[in-house]
């Protein structure tokens, strides 16, 4: 039976503010609304690069809930299993660009979330995962709250029983839970894993686990967990505006790496979430080595696009993962 | 000894957030970020009029907390006394601007902002009231919670017992509590109360107390609650764009009338805030008819500007007050 | 079964480009950009009214025709059935508004659009329409050239042999075609119709009818075509920034009136579509009286959003149709 | 031999700033950038009737002198005789909008600029004049400074002995000078005088010259200075966004009126200039019945376009003089 | 006979909109509006040289027309010898800016505008030529079809007769026609070409030249074609953000060379028209050596403003020509 | 006793106007409205690094004056002891922002500014000064007019007589007076001055010292005027876009150096200014070292923040200090 969406994928999407041209927010006399999540942001990308995907979310019933669906339903996610809730509220967090020598910064007003107050049973599982092929969630889902994680760990079962690949985002945050608690249910979300995606840094927070050589690293994670694949991306923050991106992917024995990438940062948030997006499209191609090089050429097309979401398409990434130069084309 | 403060009001403030040219919420890419609430909106008004004032409030030590207290500041208000928190958040509300047949509309995120964790005991009100001639508080601020009303009524003692005059504005907003609770603390309050300022739907709302003749209504407040005076504002919605807007005062036995505003409405909010600060500019000189007057006139004028702030002068006022044109001056 | 939509619109969709605070297109250096066109715009409204609808139409494979379909698909209106193409254009409309004596005006740039190359066959009307309830269709679609209108009267048949209901707005354009040519294939659609929307204006002059009593008017057109229901909406210019707005509708012998709303003008583009959208939500609910009566109170909310697409919901139509009142809510 | 230019005005112009949405200037973070001054408004709104103009003034050689010659250029008005100079400044003013009951005020801080140093002889009236038809000048230009009325003289002078009709517009500008000055120069001026265009209020503070009865104002200042035509505008200003305008000519024993027009108000800036501009036109076909209608109607249309200049067309004062409507053309 | 005219410039020019602040098309709700095309950019150039041009074109009769006029004139262009056409449309082009590894990018929106529309006999070229020292095209004007070609060659043909010098760039665009279309007319037209300005990659396109030297390249061309001068403009994409730019010029037997300039890329469209005009200008002084030098200098320059126009000073290109620094001024 | 001002600066504030998007003023429609001037900026520098500053000034009581003293204020600086003048003017100044090979540049209109207008016994200098632990001037306040020169060395002897500690920075600006009158008054103020802050360049032309090692600089005007201590910034302009920023301070027979910061400058206007304030935050802890090491850091922060003020907080400029990233904190 044919399934009907690609991607699942469960998380908070907050309303994102921020000032514009550089302001700092005490500033600002206005600020820019967009919506972003890093599950959200992942569900965006693959329906960007073609595939049908779905988010998962609880959303309060009042004009900035409607705007998180509305934004994800423009860019084609089936928002359709989002569960709506009265009186709770939206998260909101405010990003303040920087420029060498400040760092761009975020602050968070998320607390109380109505998706924060997810618990076990609010979602039917089974009639989800039943018509998916992936399962995505990053660990910022369990980090929102005792029973979220519960809830997230119970979407991770109940998606390896469904036949789901299930694949998981450490995005460990240090802002939202402790590094203890972090290694302790990220292990047990280990358990319903098939794809890890991760960084040199998150892992040594969340899983103690580091190294000079990431690639022996990324063979510990898939060794400890019995993981399929285990990918992680490279950041070099030459300067706030300049960065190089990488990123490469341990499937069994073989090492898959991608180029690196000089990108000019317009916007590096969910950067990470586009690469997801692009792995995961090229693992259900079967196609790993596609999926790290398209992954990695979609994240660097990412940064230059204002937002979280990307707005690219599958023929940009194409042109870029086969070399595309950069002449202005007329 | 002089008094340093001719006003010192206590309440909280909000970020505010609205769309630009009558957008809704759901459809905005940017929002204008201003600062509000009623009894800042006071001490901002009696700061333009030429007074001195102070603002009490609880903000966190944050960016969104800095940018209330710039704004006050910027206006002229002393904010030394704001009690400063860790971890805690602004309240922050939603502004959609409306026309006819569509009402402007609010949306409020305001739970659990520092300023709701207030409690007797914050505030060093001896220190503070000793040096002011007017304490000004609104029913919003007893609204914000249980601990608040305890310290909203602490405070209005304090101030009485250090020689202050104690006003009120009723404000009552039914998102916040219900009827019957904002008359059993608001009666608490009345019985330090020497000047009250509300509308004849609020004093319906929380007094029980209406009438055909709103100098009636008047009257009858004074009398029960043994006020040195009340005043009323008086709002005609002619349609959105399109107010008619006047006031009266009764002071022991008498009347004091103002004319009726055509107003143009640009920005209704914080207009009930500005006849306040005017009529208080008149109480502290002695001279109730102007304070009715200079208010009424004062708080026309806030209708035709952007922001829940007053960024007129005493010598607009003066020229309205008189009768001033409609003619560009040049 | 059930059907899958309750109402599918075919129709064109243009990007526009409006400069804003009342600037004219000379003097302007930046444009808002939005889209709008009649069906696309009906098929909106019905959704923000809690119905599934879809929209038809041919859209170029590029960035404008991309934004078309996912701003259909923000408002959550199914565009699956799009026919995308290669190498076609958008078409284009600049608004520039105005203010009494210069009312808003309208330039077209629309020629040679994907859609108005439409022709019998793009679609599979048998497939579409056998899980629609209502066909709904204005007079712009078969004004937009010969094959148009051959596509559009195959349309409407297949609708109407597929068992939907058929709704036809005249919406008449002397931009893009005469009242003759007009009057003819009008005439023609008619013969499949079962819903007809109009005004007193475009009645004259695309069928030649006209009276002092539009209520005749509608009967003679019920009359003359069979129509199940004529629903005539009534505009009022008092001046460009203020309106009177009502409608009403002859169903059988009964005559159901609306009230008629004051409106002040911040964009009346898409009014009548969302009359349209309004009048089929009561319809599908077998409740004429409550279509006319939300239809025309969800148009007179119409005027207050920018843009083409309503942003409203079924609550605030529901209110202001049981009589709200203009005071901020709070 | 054919005159090169229909109109040659002389005058400023300054750099206009104002902040957008109705905001006080002290709460404004952007202003409007647009350049505006009575004479250069009149010679632009010639130029968009068809005519052929030309501005004198004299522009500091730096970006903002420039903007002020690129912008009248952009309308067609031939700014080749302006006078370059070094090291002076550019006037400016800031308007700031206002909603009933407050009215729209400029602030201006114009001293010093290059043409208030104008003084006689900077210009070679005879060249200029041999070519042109008509001389137009208003009352802030010699108020500008001794030197600039000893200039202005020089120019009414030069203007009737090339054979010029020479038009002037009162314009009394209290800032600027006292009525006893504006009496002695404007007096003198109209000995050179054939047009005269004012107000019943500036005619008041300095002619002296008042009456119930307008036309007979008109007939006062006709014969009194022996003048070939006065023209009167007419505004009721109803609140700050709703004003009638209308006009009247007396010429010979002629009066000629123009209908009522009820506006919607934008920018009333300028109005005067484009009344002065649709008159001068039709004096210049000897149709001063036209020049009256269509120069209300062009100056009512003004009224709805912000900025100093009209952006309107003569096919746009055509429809708007003979009755057209307020629908959105399309 | 003084010439009125030192450079005409002959092509269209198109209204380009570009979402601000690098957002992607589909993600834009409002878009910059300028003009932009490469002769009349060009045009520009030389006017703020100093220099007094004239602009050919065709535009419709409606506010974008108009907009395209007003913007060259604003600039100090004539455009007295623009032909004015009823019903047709203006091009348009998006502009989507880029940041590495984004390329910037173009869609065009032009078929069927005006000026696509011209052919031979469409301008009085005799009178045009007569008055003027350079007539200047590019490869885009007969490349918007067949009967632009032909007039292309007519102009070309007619301003050689007038004693013009003819500049041409060859300004290959592969979205207009073939390379061997290009081949064939430009071939045709080198036959009246004085000044031959190109870029590597267009030689090897349009005229199948290439060669390691491109000193040789130029040679080859300037021998090929009996020109009297070719110029090519040297551009190294750093990044997006970062360029390196120069140029240089073969006359006779001298080579003059351009310093290399590292330019910060604000717009980069049309500095190579920029180039041009500063050569030029040069080339009118009879100074080939400063036409490169101040023709990169200008260009470079270019780079740094919004727009396809210069809107720098010959004061700002003399200063860097000779090595001004980058402090601020003050 | 307590001194109430940490604190005190004396000098200019214009109103800072400038186009956005790197937009020449020539081509812009809107400019950015923002506050700046030397000694300001430095109050709010330390301002915002917790001390308690004032600043001295005359302002002009229009909207223009009152914004530049609620702009002061916003920021915590103490305004109380600004004069008012009536009929005056504010100075301002126009910045186009530039990218390589374009510098940014200034435009001033400051002549006849109220505080151009300065002279002795305008201030009542022992009250202020016994209040007050530094006072801080820039060469910008004595080169406004001579009168302003005779109240600065007036107001520094007076601070030093009340033992202030006496900071001067040369800020040599060439367009406000001829390097000889710069370097007659400069070195009267040194006879009061404890702490000189320049650069290499300032130190050139207005003493007329110079020399290959800048430390040999530094100790040469600390011996020749007797200083506490001189500091200087030394700039590296790499690029427009990308500078490289250092100081270092000279103390009795100390050497304190900074770190050099590689920043991507936003805006650097105001830099200096933030390295005084640092300067001086760490000098009134007697800790010069941090002095120089936070002052530097706080400037190296200044240019990544839009106008002339500094937004940060202590915090960041430890963090920085300490060394710490880049990367978005979440």
């Amino acid at each position: 039976m044919a399934r009907e969406h690609d991607v699942v994928t469960l998380g908070e999407t907050m309303i994102r503010l921020s000032p514009p041209s550089f302001q700092r927010l005490e500033q600002a006399t206005s600020l820019e609304m967009r919506v972003g999540g890093a599950e959200l942001n992942v569900a965006v990308g693959v329906a960007r690069l073609g595939l049908r995907s779905a988010w998962l979310s609880k959303l309060p019933e009042n004009p900035l809930g409607r705007l998180a669906a509305n934004k994800a339903r423009e860019q084609g996610v089936d928002v359709s299993h989002v569960v709506w809730t009265k009186g709770e509220r939206m998260g909101l967090y405010f990003v303040e660009f920087g420029a060498q020598p400040r760092a761009s910064s975020v602050v968070y007003d998320r607390a109380d979330s109505a998706i924060s107050k997810m618990k076990p049973g609010d979602f039917d599982w089974g009639a989800i995962f039943s018509k998916a092929r992936v399962f995505h969630v990053s660990g910022i889902t369990p980090a929102l709250g005792e029973s979220c994680a519960e809830a997230t760990l119970e979407a991770a079962r109940a998606a390896k029983n469904a036949g789901c690949v299930v694949s998981v985002d450490v995005n460990y945050r240090a802002k939202l839970w402790s590094e203890e608690e972090a290694n302790r249910v990220m292990t047990a979300l280990m358990g319903s894993t098939d794809l890890l995606i991760t960084t040199e840094e998150d892992t040594k927070r969340v899983f103690k686990i580091e190294g000079a050589d990431y690639r022996e690293v990324a063979r510990e994670l898939q060794k400890k967990f019995g993981l399929k694949a285990v990918a992680i991306t490279l950041r070099e923050t030459v300067s706030v505006w300049r960065n190089r991106w990488s990123a490469f992917a341990v499937v069994g024995d073989e090492v898959y790496e991608a180029p690196t990438y000089e990108v000019e940062v317009v916007d590096r948030l969910g950067a990470g979430d586009s690469f997801t997006a692009g792995f995961l499209w090229g693992y259900l191609q079967d196609d790993v080595a596609k999926g790290v090089a398209y992954g990695t050429a979609f994240s660097a097309l990412k940064h230059s696009m204002p937002g979280d979401f990307h707005w690219g398409t599958l023929a940009e990434v194409e042109k870029l993962a086969e070399g595309g130069g950069l002449r202005i084309e007329r």
